[in-house]
């Protein structure tokens, strides 16, 4: 179950203060004193990343929770779990109803829990919901000091106000230095500005599908997102909450649509749904279009509208202009000369681990964040894995994500599943590939 | 000046038919009985191609025209000329308004005229705007038979009414066999189905950044685009025409936006825009967002909303619902087993030309192209340039898309500039590269 903390008063980095920030988190295994992993969640996750047994020590301050909604990447997910965004979560306004554990959805569950890659049995895992969002902790749907939503009223946030957050939250529950933060997409975002806002406060950073920023092509789809929703006529200005106001949920569909798009990559997209025709009326509540008549509605329109419907019903508009705000504001370089200088100060490791379908944060993108840590003189691997699945892979491929954020959080950089860009597969070393030295040890000389 | 010509009742694929077609285009240079190359316009273009002198024979009946709007791809070009987009073309409405020859923008002007690539004092060209635009000719803004704008009642068109209707255009103004026809991203399918559909009738078809199909993800930004306006309160079903009433604008200006980013490349946007902000307000119509009160409005930003801005005051809502529907729809092997036996019949050469910066119509699908016409025994170059300029390539970079096309016209497949994949740049050759065969030569030996 979904814990949540009250972290006090918290000034954002916009310079605007909310008197008591809530923080809805989950933890999952046993804290040792040192063996605490903070895994962020993407764009529209939440704390809910595993169905992993939930620690102890923190259901007394447990509240009917369970938030679904880790689907960042979505696409592929929602396909082959039979769309089980519908079935979880109950509203868009950050009230997540009461669920059994278990039985929510869990955005990550293939790879966090007992005997996974992030072992829950070994770590203790903590996951917290980004202010600004939808699943309990402090954001614009949530109620502000009028005893009302906060609405647009709600400070602007950023991906470092997250880890600010993050870092007083831990401090809360006794987590002092971590022994690794895992992110992926914006979330590895977070897991990298973790290295360069606390640099000794983790050992380890896996930042999995991310970019030290995000390239134009992105910023402009993430800025058609956002006007989808400003110019629903039921946004009104952000200010839409309470039972009898229509939300923007036009406006939210538009914006999520286009997210799929960007999740998915056109090999993905071509093998899942090709050109093909889907049956009429799948999602009725279309507004009739005369000028169909005499076309199909094809299956990946059918795709893009169900799930579109599911998001509506479990995110918040507001929230979703918010965090793709922070996800488009967040350069590394931001109040440095450089990526590398962000990370100078950085004590620990990084694995950068790309996808090479991805075109929202592609392996180029990937390999500028690890060739600015090498700068730094942090011991780095790029993983490139071959992959069409897009930047959904990182949630659709645990057979590939997992053995090197294992072995990683295992043994940094020198873990055995850890491939840096141009080093051989062991597999295919054993199978008479060309002898190299690792390119990561390579780079590290003495 | 636009002409415009009735060519009599006309039946759609769909199985509707209009009692009375009428078809604006343009005419320019001599017709020899044996010259003639038609060029077909992309998405959102019109008949006016270039501001050569128009064929004189056409004079009388002209019509108050010289109707704007041949940027589909849009990007480079507008901003490289100062937005003409903002001082051509007069409304919505398809009834464009007088307009002196040379002053209107024209969309290939660097391509086609006297002394370019396709040139006018050689070649007879034509240039049809398609059934379903609203450059002049029937489609949802045009008059209909009760006197009021067609609207969503005007039959659904496709790719293959239009080749038909420019057959009925050319039949009128005595053009039997065409030298060749030419055209770029959809224009490219129009040239395409010529030699599906009448393969007796042309000798050389030039295929530009386009494809044998829609991919899924484009077939998704369009729907998403599509979307876009039905959910516009103003399209109103489709019936938002006169003065008094509002346009769809909200909905087609994302419909462009999702275009734009749709013709340039992410190396494209990367080099104009970066991540830099632009001056606040440049786009003040924008609805107010608070949540944005805290970050920079980015120039990419600011360059998407002029453009939008600028459509919506020369395109039709309804039009674009239409001719991205026929996009969509295109398929080249529809009607027979496969792209190779569709073009079976086809007795004349090909030439498919594309551009490895672009990912709405890519190196990969072009090469599908020519592979079915080699299949088909067609004698068949693809030609690809190297460049990040994405689908806008073919509208911006005329001195990589002028000389195959002009060698191409005059040689055909053997033209001298007309490299096929795998061979060597003569250029190149000079300068000491491997030597080999031409590729389009040795394949079909005899």
């Amino acid at each position: 179950m979904t814990a949540v903390e009250s972290v006090g008063e918290f000034r954002f980095e916009c310079g605007e203060s909310v008197s008591d920030l809530t923080l809805a988190y989950e933890t999952y295994g046993e804290f040792d004193g040192d063996n605490a992993v903070l895994v962020c969640h993407a764009l529209t996750g939440s704390q809910h990343v595993s169905n992993a047994p939930r620690s102890e020590e923190h259901d007394a301050d447990a509240v009917g929770g369970g938030a679904d909604g880790g689907d960042d990447a979505g696409g592929e997910g929602d396909d082959e779990e039979g769309g089980s965004d519908a079935d979880a979560g109950d509203g868009p306004t950050g009230t997540p109803g009461v669920q059994t554990a278990g039985q929510a959805r869990a955005w990550w569950d293939d790879v966090v829990g007992p005997g996974k890659a992030i072992d829950t049995t070994e770590y203790y895992v903590v996951c917290v919901n980004v202010p600004g969002s939808c699943y309990g902790s402090s954001g614009p749907p949530s109620e502000g000091p009028d005893g009302e939503p906060w609405g647009t009223d709600f400070p602007p946030v950023t991906v470092g106000d997250w880890t600010r957050a993050q870092r007083r939250l831990l401090d809360r529950i006794g987590v002092g230095r971590l022994h690794a933060v895992v992110g992926g997409s914006v979330g590895g975002m977070n897991a990298v500005d973790w290295a360069k806002r606390y640099p000794d406060d983790v050992r380890r950073v896996a930042a999995v599908a991310t970019a030290p920023r995000l390239d134009t092509q992105c910023l402009s789809l993430d800025a058609i997102a956002r006007r989808a929703i400003t110019t629903d006529p039921n946004w009104n200005g952000g200010d839409y909450y309470g039972a009898d106001r229509p939300n923007p949920d036009d406006g939210l569909a538009q914006a999520r649509r286009i997210g799929h798009v960007m999740y998915l990559s056109k090999a993905s997209m071509a093998r899942k749904f090709g050109r093909r025709a889907a049956g009429r009326g799948a999602f009725g509540d279309a507004p009739p279009d005369p000028t169909g008549r005499f076309f199909p509605y094809r299956e990946v329109e059918s795709y893009l509208d169900y799930n579109a419907d599911s998001f509506t019903g479990r995110f918040d508009a507001n929230s979703y202009l918010y965090l793709t705000r922070a996800m488009d504001e967040y350069d590394l370089a931001a109040g440095y000369g450089s990526d590398a200088e962000a990370l100078a100060a950085f004590e620990g490791e990084l694995l950068a681990l790309s996808f090479t379908g991805d075109w929202h944060f592609t392996v180029e993108e990937s390999r500028l964040l690890a060739e600015a840590a090498r700068e730094a003189e942090v011991p780095t691997a790029h993983h490139v894995v071959e992959s069409d699945h897009g930047h959904d892979a990182f949630l659709v491929e645990p057979e590939s994500v997992g053995p090197p954020l294992r072995d990683f959080l295992a043994d940094g950089v020198d873990g055995r599943a850890v491939r840096d860009e141009g080093e051989e597969d062991p597999a295919e070393e054993r199978a008479g590939g060309p002898e190299r030295a690792p390119v990561h040890a390579s780079l590290f000389p003495g």
